[in-house]
């Protein structure tokens, strides 16, 4: 798990057969099954056979429970982990929502099962106490960065064809319909900057696998974005703005370098249509009068995307790094925002600098938290064995 | 004039004596008076009369028409132009109303007077043709960075014992209740950088008085702050979105690093106090409940302040410069704003940087156009002698 400011990311791993050999069959089981499960007397029920369900429910399902994502596209097979192959799955839902998490693993029986939960992300400090309070299960927690770094390297070299991609043919506003999406060799990515686009947003160097450091950060992140699209159009959902915001245009809720000069700025290489004060319309009440809150939301996606563009390249620049990757949930999505931030690099580098992605934006940290459960099982095997 | 996204900034001299010696008794004139005046038939007025009861009219008051301030804390005595001795004037008024003021300009006839304007600021270009239509007079425009530069080197010189200062006992909110300013010696100041802090920003790297470039700039500025707080909290005015400001709490709209960690992250040396990430409380209907528009209002202001603090201190750091002298606008009247970012500068170079201001906060391109004019002036004349 890497529980994060706004949402939970988990991964597991599935087994393709039993520790036995002989592989159940997998049956669908609704969230309408789940639910008559619970209201049985689930003190005679057996905890494997409610884990079974439980997995059945979520491998059966895209949407789980009211916030709860499983993001199918994303999945991995023929993963090995201790000598099995297996599939690794993945699944968001709200961080807000973790306490009837812990109740529902606990109506599930899932510490008859395992004494330990693995997380990282600040939820894993945060969440401990809990944890040990609802579960009685112990929350093993793993370093951010170090999760982060692992989670990359790990999904990199398991899906190198199709996970590092950047945008071509983008224009400035992130409309850009006909960009489009080309594959990027990121087998020898050293050094390397990323940008965890999360609810706020960290910025690390990467000199090498094992040489890391947060450089800078920054709190105008998602959840500045959703902050501001809850309050200002009324929207409840990271999604729902999205959508606003992909309907919306911000040159009627920014001020321009064209509105202030009359047109470009040249001695700077400003066109006019730079933003030169977000949000910078909105001071005048004859301009409110003339906006959407599809343009609002459009606004705040712009305002924060090119800030944290203009840092990332701020960062790159002070230290001398070319590549710049885009993680985070942030970006989930999110193409308009790629897009611009595809757009602002390459304007700004003259072409020198390229915006990568990867296609497991959010969920790095959550697989770095499994990579070292399994170093540390397998570490324990060994000794165990001497 | 140094006409900007949100505020046109007035600089004038006032000679102490007319040239012919017989210094006129100054007479206060009133709003009232100004429209008597304008009222009469004024083609049979004469130009210098007309000049006259305007300058009267602007010296004798503080407000000036319904949104325009003469700043007379600011004002300098004993100033020498063209060899005479006077004082310094410092006005402003919102960009909006610009095209009244050339048709105040029109109706007092000050085309009669000159038959040239000097600015610098975006306003510059985008008012010369209005200003050539209304007033039949030509925009003289002079280069925005040139005349910050100018602009402060002159003031310094002038007014070196007061005008610059950092402050002294700030806690990290900004409401330091103890902090008091303490005068700084800026006689030898390179190499420095300037964070011009208004609308937008634009933040320069200064190495010697003709010698500067703009490293980099932020479209999240005071017209960031001005927008956001008028549609958040209905206000129209900035001063009113201060004011506001001043009471509200950022915390209850501020998801911090103790709302995500529970306290601290200490690897990263951030405080449970840290904003992770602004606004991200207001994604919870809950949290919306329990906030006010205050709140909101310091919200905007605490989340615009950190960010140009951060930018700012990266750019110091990768100019190798230590030294930042924060300028423009959005610090009028804004102390909290100046002791976040003294605080920031602070805790983040571990006490080896000041956040140095300036007195004359937003006026700087205003007085080197100003100066400008005046060099030019002297030019004339010795072109003529010759």
């Amino acid at each position: 798990m890497d529980i994060g400011g706004s949402l939970a990311k988990v991964v597991f791993f599935e087994p393709n057969s039993k520790a036995d050999g002989a592989e159940k069959k997998k049956r669908i089981v609704t969230k309408h099954d789940l639910t008559r499960n619970l209201s049985s007397d689930s003190d005679n029920s057996d905890a494997d056979d409610n884990f079974e369900m439980l997995a059945n429910y979520v491998l059966s399902n895209h949407y789980l429970g009211d916030n709860g994502i499983r993001d199918q596209r994303l999945e991995m097979h023929d993963q090995q982990f201790h000598g099995q192959s297996g599939t690794l799955h993945f699944i968001h839902f709200l961080t807000s929502r973790m306490d009837e998490c812990f109740e529902f693993a606990k109506t599930f029986r899932l510490p008859d099962l395992s004494d330990v939960v693995c997380a990282t992300g600040g939820g894993a400090y945060k969440y401990e106490g809990n944890c040990k309070e609802i579960l009685g299960m112990k929350l093993r927690k793993y370093d951010e960065l170090e999760c982060l770094i692992k989670g990359i390297h790990y999904i990199y070299a398991h899906n190198p064809l199709s996970e590092c991609y950047f945008w071509e043919g983008v224009t400035s506003d992130g409309s850009s319909p006909n960009a489009r999406k080309v594959p990027y060799d990121f087998g020898d990515p050293y050094p390397y900057i990323v940008v965890n686009f999360g609810s706020g947003v960290s910025i690390l160097a990467v000199q090498s696998p094992d040489e890391y450091y947060r450089v800078t950060g920054s709190s105008i992140g998602g959840g500045t974005f959703l902050g501001l699209c809850c309050l200002l159009t009324g929207c409840e959902t990271f999604e729902e703005a999205l959508r606003m915001a992909e309907n919306g245009d911000s040159t009627k809720v920014d001020k321009l370098v064209r509105d202030i000069y009359g047109g470009s700025y040249d001695k700077f290489n400003l066109p006019g249509s730079t933003v030169a004060a977000s949000f910078g319309h909105m001071m005048h009440e004859n301009k409110r009068k003339q906006m959407s809150k599809s343009d609002l939301a459009r606004a705040a996606l712009v305002t924060i995307t090119n800030n944290i563009g203009s840092i990332a390249m701020m960062t790159a620049h002070a230290q001398k790094i070319q590549r710049i990757v885009f993680v985070g949930n942030f970006l989930r999505t999110n193409d308009i925002a790629m897009k611009m931030l595809a757009h602002a690099l390459n304007y700004w580098s003259q072409g020198t600098m390229k915006a990568l992605f990867l296609e497991h934006e959010g969920y790095f940290g959550a697989v770095g938290a499994l990579l070292k459960l399994s170093d540390q099982v397998n570490t324990e095997k060994n000794n165990n064995k001497q």
